[in-house]
């Protein structure tokens, strides 16, 4: 048994853990912390774990923590980068779900997210835990970097056409839209039902702390010119989900059977799905799943690809699983092989 | 034209009343206050009113409130109270929207609102503004006690009942769901849209404030055994409407053509609709309306009413305006008659 | 393991089996019938289910049911009552999750459905499947009638109540609000998006074939006055749950430690959950899980008790799974312990 | 007074004409069609609109419409073509508001809508219904083909940008999203509550009718190289409501300062408002009224527009409103200034 604390437990992505590691047959989910929450049972403040967790949350304490396999942190950003240093040297391993360890470089890191970096020495070390692209340097991690939600959905669905070549890098366009889940748990008006309900608009034009990790993921399979691309995010009146429009053009005389060089790429990925040509992946068929579901579509040189994933899951806490399934030498799909919710 | 101020402009009861008011043929809108949001355009607030209302938030200054003919109240519970000796003097006329002038008796109104009454010698004066009820009392008054939005739904689905003594008024049950905006617009975590949406319950069972409310105003004109009605309100995941669902016993003997007596009570009323005999009224043939639909149902002894309205409209701001009217000797539809949203 | 058929797979009722029997250990998935899809792979009309279920639709064939050890009939009212004798007689097990099998009395079923019974002789033998209730019987039966979705929240509110002899029988009330999944996947207009969004409705007064059951269930544990229960069904603009609220009068003189009835009579229920005194229960705690979770409130004579399920789950799905763990006498909550889905 | 009739009201775009016309101080409405109602009053379809109109539908007579001043077609396509010729003579104005007149090539037509056109004759001499794009030629119109609603949201947010010759027209890409009410009022499965609630999909990927109508409009005002736009709709869980987000290339040396453009081009467009710099306006603000809401961005030479409309009145019937004002000499906005509804 794998023993699990996660730290910072009182969010969307801290009880979508729960929900995701009280059905994972080799977990022991040992220590879960919150500052506001410190001795109240888990299942008082999400009642819909009544019944299947026995646990109270606690103050952090990192001893606890280091006597632990994993730690995951549910925190927002620039928390787990003040204990990570500690735990590795108390030989825990740590995923991070949040941006902490994502950026490789610290100037830029620092220049998106508004503060220094309290451990940049581990930039480097951390692994960028995205399965589809970097499976066998996770299996070997002690820290790893768990992807953004949009970045998960963006780089899952452009991967294929820039390792391949076929499109110009410098006009990428991604528009996505994320449920309401993805701004996270909190008492703010804008997020309030009748504000958000029957509603909907972009947000964080050209601003958004995404882009430059898309940009970087899709730099490491790109060659030529450099990358551009405009990512423009919306709130979709949804709990869960993010949906993906991307765009690209054809280098002229690129071959075009694109639908076999996705199937093809994909076609050993557990938790990716190719749809058949001329399809519309929807939210519902990836609803409380791991799964990201593509499809693709061409019409002369422009190509649309179209990527669903839900961002509480494989945008996070089903990827963080999948990752502590690859970094335990455990079968990746361990615990997560749940149907989609539907409806 | 009136003039007319508005007290507390920032919550949905403002905005709905700022809609209504803009639209409406004999109105002036001479002041708009807010503590937080002073000096701030309206329409920067509430961009729904972009390029139809050229004013901006004010700080409250009571002389100029005082110059204006009607001064509406939008304002938290306890607030106009305070106000009210001091504009009537100045010879403007309120309506409160609150709940300061209510309940007629002073201990009844501060066991439930928790405070001490500021004026307690206006509770006698104050008209309750259900001009189902009190048209004509309306018309001459100084002070109105806009009705709460449930008490508007439950009153006038069981007023028909209990004017004609023909049922138990010792058995009465008002079943209640209400849309989230009856709660109003504050950043609560309770309120936020995942916690909110796709899900339903109730509250406040037995302590809402609405219940005293109903009961005085169904007393007025039931006669025998005490009133006792069960009064559950529930929170809806839409923006807009309540709906109540009444339950009550026929007396023994009682006479049972009860869709004749709803429809003669309520025959020369604008805003009272009685559906054909087996309807059942939705919220969507209410909404941004001024109506209230009602369908009654009997089997046996058993009866069934249900009633609906828009909590804003005839639930809030519709029927201050209604009232407005009345006090104003208008067309009582004046500004109203808007037919409702569908979809 | 459990080999299992599924009649009608292509409704709401049928995605939820194959979701929740996907993940259930001891059952091998061998037939899945449509008339209408025959032929089509499971997965292509259901997309959540893709990489989890690789079967097909078949057309109806009784040989091929009848070497299964379970049927489950997920088919409109009247189908399975067609099949049952045939089924039975080849040794197989059946649960119906339409109504075949419900109602004690064929000519109260014939009233109520319309239709002439096919089988009335099983009528006695068939068990109805609310284990909280005939939890030996069920071990022991061929033939499961699977409750309804409302019989069940309503059942599961006031068995307590009506159990202990508390209440008065004549003077019930079930008011009770259910997500559009509970209609069924159709074509309809009424159920189409833009009807049900941001609307809500009650139907049925008076006329919802529940009734009848949810009176011969409670029938079975109450003594005294005859049972009188007005019971109201209301759409809910949300896919999935059930919310009863349920409304009786105590008798004069009993008892009022309610709280500790509920709980005592519930407390090795596993899948039955008594909230605290004063609690809310919420639809988005039972989301997707198999519990009912239920809160009682006193107030002088009055109770009011709230239920809630999810209606898919332990209003279809998950009480037949429950029903076939104990017919074949496996952990009673085997494939069951999902968490329920939040937000 | 101006004598209307409207062919074909069951339809959302009919109920939408219906609810601003009757609050339209010059309309008298007389004639109401409907195949499939005809006998029926209006306001047992529609109850949002009882009392508020007093007519039935009607089989559809030519005659009848003829003596009227102007006849809506809220049609499916095809419909119009058919009686245009006749009503034209007869001295009757017609406002299509489905697609028979929006394209000018009749080959193109008759290839994206498959079928003849019964009046080819009449494209030549039909006004495409954009007022700021055509208001002078709608004013002198026999007849109008009012646009479709994507075209509305996208032409609008294009528009200032060709017309200056400032973007690559080879690089356009229009990604939109739609409430459920533009796709029309029908028992469709797809377009039942629980297929599209919480669920979020793109259709029609390189298919959709409005592809060539918004090439088209943007053709008109384009030089230089050839358009290439590529379009993607989307399906929102809402009722009401497009939100278009534009994506664009400034030409080498292109200034900048778009804001200033945007804000000049519309400065005396009663109905189109420019945000700050900045702004990301949201459906709310224009829901259920005629306003179109835009905001520009750059970055570079990469330009996003984010323009949002309700399709059921900029999209539909508040455009032919504000056609039929302009072709009778009346005030632009009247009966369309009401407010939009928020929340």
């Amino acid at each position: 048994m794998i023993k699990v604390a996660i730290v910072g437990g009182t969010g969307y992505t801290g009880v979508e853990l729960l929900r995701l590691l009280v059905q994972h047959p080799q977990v022991e989910l040992a220590v879960i912390t919150s500052r506001g929450e410190a001795g109240r049972p888990v299942s008082d403040l999400f009642p819909s774990l009544s019944g299947r967790l026995d646990l109270a949350f606690r103050e952090v304490d990192v001893r606890a923590l280091a006597t632990c396999d994993v730690v995951f942190f549910a925190t927002p950003n620039g928390v787990a980068m003040q204990q990570v240093p500690t735990l590795l040297d108390a030989g825990a391993r740590v995923i991070d779900l949040a941006a902490d360890f994502r950026l490789r470089d610290p100037a830029v890191w620092e220049r998106w997210y508004g503060m220094p970096h309290a451990c940049p020495q581990f930039l480097e070390e951390a692994v960028y835990g995205l399965p589809e692209l970097n499976r066998e340097r996770i299996a070997g991690a002690r820290l790893i970097a768990n992807p953004g939600c949009y970045p998960t959905a963006v780089t899952l669905g452009l991967l294929p056409l820039l390792e391949a070549g076929l499109v110009d890098p410098g006009e990428l366009v991604a528009d996505c839209k994320s449920g309401v889940s993805g701004a996270g748990r909190h008492a703010r008006a804008d997020l309030s039902f009748c504000e958000t309900n029957e509603n909907f608009k972009a947000y964080g034009v050209f601003a958004h702390r995404h882009q430059p990790e898309i940009v970087q993921n899709l730099g490491t399979v790109t060659t030529g010119a450099a990358l551009d691309l405009t990512f423009v995010p919306h709130l979709l009146p949804l709990n869960r989900g993010i949906h993906a429009t991307l765009y690209a053009r054809l280098h002229a005389g690129a071959a075009t059977d694109l639908q076999a060089l996705y199937e093809s790429r994909y076609r050993d990925e557990p938790f990716v799905r190719v749809l058949s040509a001329g399809s519309h992946p929807q939210l519902s068929e990836v609803r409380a799943g791991n799964d990201c579901a593509i499809a693709v579509h061409v019409s002369g040189k422009r190509v649309v690809v179209l990527s669903v994933i839900d961002n509480l899951v494989k945008g996070a806490a089903g990827q963080a699983i999948q990752n502590m399934n690859l970094m335990f030498g455990l079968d990746e799909t361990l615990g997560l092989r749940q149907p989609a919710l539907a409806p």
